[in-house]
């Protein structure tokens, strides 16, 4: 595991959340212990485990429960990343192989099932009704925003509001989980949970929208797949729409869209994003939802957890891969 | 709702948890909301979660608890079904057309993780750690069958053995589940939800066996699949495996498999078995499993529902299509 950032008193547990993660290997079927090899060496930061051990610090920290919740949370996320490389027909995910380049579709759609059933039982280990609940919502929500963001796909007739509400259900929801899950596993006072809560959902709507903006902005080589990728696959976010608000009556988002994957098209797109102060307006708006998130902080006892969370707003809102 | 088979007692109760199965249509978003539509209109016989309400009668009989754990379990099989049918590329299934023939595979992935997403809550609600932990374990044991079938298709080097470990975790650890899930969550006596266990077991055991069977005997009408469409996919079954055995040096399945997909292979295949004692053989295998389902039955109280419990025996062994 490999991060960029340090996450400061929890750094160390989060090596036992990857130990819980990686005994999934251990299956007596050898190529189903390769495929959750791979899906699960997916080099990411392990960023939502880390906030969810990092909230369970406002409670009774205690790693018997938040282990599991971690773990749980992780895979979650892992089997909807699985599920996406086959929608998105994606050969690499971090530089690395995704299980569809290396297996048939079919397995790798079980596969993903096999990832949610185990965090299931991750999450069911917390014998917290409270928590498992969280989990399945999340789950909700995040298949919720994919669908959405699928049947909308090549369709110019949406608004931001839709892109914050497909992400908010994609991403924020999962982030929120995370941080809820850690206070309230850990019994912490009821309204530390809900500002934990608050933070994690204002944190994940600040990544998803830094994602977005790196698609265009970032370097190909770091970000591991092509500049425009998500337009190409017929996917507005934040940049886009706000070209198409620009220009409604002539902008190559629209004729991309009705002429289909025109290299063309779309780098005169991205040219015109890119040369534009759309990134900055982009990123003015992740830099808010940073701000909320910073703000749910306050009502939160001041220790060394909270400066931590407060240092993942910045690491996320600089990242630049 | 069509059954061809009555539940006795918990007949009239089905019709709650098909009321909250269809509660699920109701979705803010029209597309999803057909899709759901789609997948649940199966024409099923909802005969697992007729179990879990059945045993339900050992204990305290609570349909608060029990409502959300049949449509738990009911769903859990409808999403597997949905990605099997994305897997399978499946025009229909009982005669009605598939989530994957009306939608794109890709978001038709989403909707069956949308179906465990609610499942997931669905027996959550039950608030009952014992029955979420069998949840998601039978989510894993289904899938992992489900790979092992996958990995496996075309490969001749199989046993019978192989085939019971695979429909063990594929189709009767969810039996399984609903009947001790059902004894569980109203507190039935330990012996009694493990009596109810082992009758689900075995009850699943014949099921997918005859299931089995009737690919390769039933009436394509009334199957809705054309004969033989398991060997054509490459998955060996009981039937196949038998004729395997005795045909050890010539047999067309082997030849089927190395030259993949020839109609009159397959044909060639289908009249060895119709016309050899191979049906009864591995009816005969199905049949002592109905008998182990039975004498389990034994341990249990004798009522009405023990009754039921012993008429789906002998209808799962009886039935057609």
């Amino acid at each position: 595991m490999k991060t960029a950032i340090s996450y400061g008193s929890v750094q160390d547990d989060l090596a036992l959340v990857e130990s819980a993660l990686g005994a999934l290997r251990d299956v007596d079927f050898a190529p189903l212990a390769q495929m959750m090899d791979v899906g699960l060496s997916g080099g990411g930061k392990r960023l939502r485990p880390a906030l969810a051990l990092l909230a369970g610090k406002f409670g009774e920290y205690n790693l018997e429960l938040l282990i599991p919740l971690a773990a749980s949370i992780e895979l979650l996320h892992t089997a909807t990343l699985v599920h996406d490389d086959v929608i998105d027909n994606a050969a690499t995910r971090r530089g690395r192989p995704t299980v569809n380049s290396l297996f048939r579709n079919t397995t790798t759609i079980m596969v993903g099932d096999y990832m949610f059933a185990h965090a299931a039982d991750f999450v069911a280990r917390t014998g917290n009704v409270r928590v498992i609940r969280l989990f399945s919502q999340a789950l909700m929500a995040i298949t919720r925003g994919e669908i959405r963001q699928d049947m909308t796909a090549f369709d110019a007739r949406q608004t931001v509001d839709h892109y914050l509400q497909r992400i908010s259900g994609k991403t924020a929801s999962l982030f929120a989980a995370a941080c809820e899950g850690g206070g309230a596993v850990t019994s912490a006072a009821e309204d530390h949970v809900q500002a934990l809560r608050e933070y994690g959902h204002n944190l994940g709507m600040a990544f998803q929208i830094v994602d977005d903006i790196l698609d265009f902005m970032g370097d190909e080589g770091e970000m591991g797949k092509p500049v425009g990728s998500d337009l190409m696959q017929g996917t507005l976010t934040l940049p886009s729409l706000l070209l198409m608000d620009r220009h409604p009556q002539d902008n190559p988002v629209g004729k991309l869209f009705s002429q289909r994957r025109s290299q063309e098209l779309l780098s005169q797109a991205v040219d015109m994003i890119r040369s534009s102060d759309i990134p900055q307006e982009s990123y003015n708006m992740a830099a808010g939802f940073g701000r909320r998130a910073e703000e749910a902080l306050a009502a939160l006892p001041g220790n060394r957890e909270r400066d931590t969370l407060r240092d993942i707003v910045h690491y996320v809102l600089d990242r630049r891969s």
